[in-house]
């Protein structure tokens, strides 16, 4: 069983419990001859894999009414990957979602740390800045980098710490938060997983 | 006197209590007979200014030992202007200060609403939603309008709770705050009040 996650510029694998990952460029479905379970964003993608009778969306699997209709597939999966906590998906957008035996609490979005730091660039010179992970967010900041890294961290570490346990951390940034989130488990794998649990769950469709 | 605050596309004016506002290409120095006390942020405005003996920028009546070198004008006069409390001006940033006793605390930066809003959409056309002034932060959401708004403000809101009191909210989105931050002061001319403070205490060049 291989398992795939295609976003609008990549496509992540897991085969044999090992990650590949191609540019959607030189992806061909055609050259894979097992079944596949995917998730995909990439809408002029989706087209070509109904063709292909071993590729299985995995929408199909969702049992949508825990969820909300326009929340990303990706965050679905994390979800399901989950019984009970708190899971921060910290990529291009940084998602914290909460389950509870099994059921969607509700989540927010909070802009990623790439997306923070390029806004505070737009809104003036003098905030061009980089962040300063070094820096203490309980305290007020008294010069312009830890003032931006205090401004958009604080708030949102302090935030995620109050929502309870166990936390669980993944995406491009996981290993950034969790030098702020000392107790969160780090797993890069969390999408794959609940991949894997929603497959074992049983085919729906 | 007359009080004047000079952002990059607009002069803000204060005179017998009253408030005025000008373009900057409206705006003619020489106009001005009276003395005018002004903060500018604006350099080749600067300048200009320099030439008319009656215009006297307040960055020369600053104690900058209380602050630090690169922090805004506008956050140091609202800082002038509060003795005890937590100053939040909601402008194209969100700047948070504290002053107890006379004496800077330190702040942080937060993106303003405008900024962060743009900032999702850039992120994704599915993130391109208002927010929903209306939600209530304390819960998780199960709409993407709502995880915007809770993502975003609910964060942000909370921690400027814990920093205590008394709360002043100042800036273009001061009223769109006090929604949620029911307890604070909400004054407009919070600016003005911390250049005349300054002036008050005396000419120190």
């Amino acid at each position: 069983m291989i398992l795939c996650d295609i976003g609008n510029t990549s496509v992540d694998l897991f085969m044999d419990d090992k990650r590949s990952k191609l540019s959607v460029e030189n992806f061909d479905p055609a050259t894979f001859h097992d079944d596949v379970y995917y998730v995909s964003v990439n809408a002029s993608l989706n087209e070509h894999l109904r063709g292909h009778t071993n590729w299985h969306d995995l929408r199909a699997f969702i049992e949508w009414d825990k969820y909300y209709p326009t929340m990303g597939i990706d965050r679905i999966m994390v979800c399901e990957a989950v019984e009970d906590g708190v899971i921060v998906d910290a990529g291009s957008a940084i998602t914290v979602d909460m389950m509870r035996d099994g059921s969607y609490q509700g989540g927010f979005i909070a802009l990623g740390l790439r997306a923070a730091q390029e806004a505070y660039t737009r809104l003036s010179p003098a905030l061009d800045m980089s962040f300063n992970f070094e820096v203490d967010l309980a305290k007020m900041a008294k010069n312009t980098p830890d003032a931006l890294t205090v401004g958009f961290l604080a708030p949102l570490i302090e935030k995620i710490e109050r929502l309870g346990k166990p936390l669980y951390l993944t995406g491009g940034d996981a290993s950034v938060l969790s030098g702020f989130l000392t107790e969160a488990t780090v797993d890069e794998d969390l999408i794959f997983k609940g991949m894997k649990k929603l497959i074992e769950k049983g085919v729906k469709c």
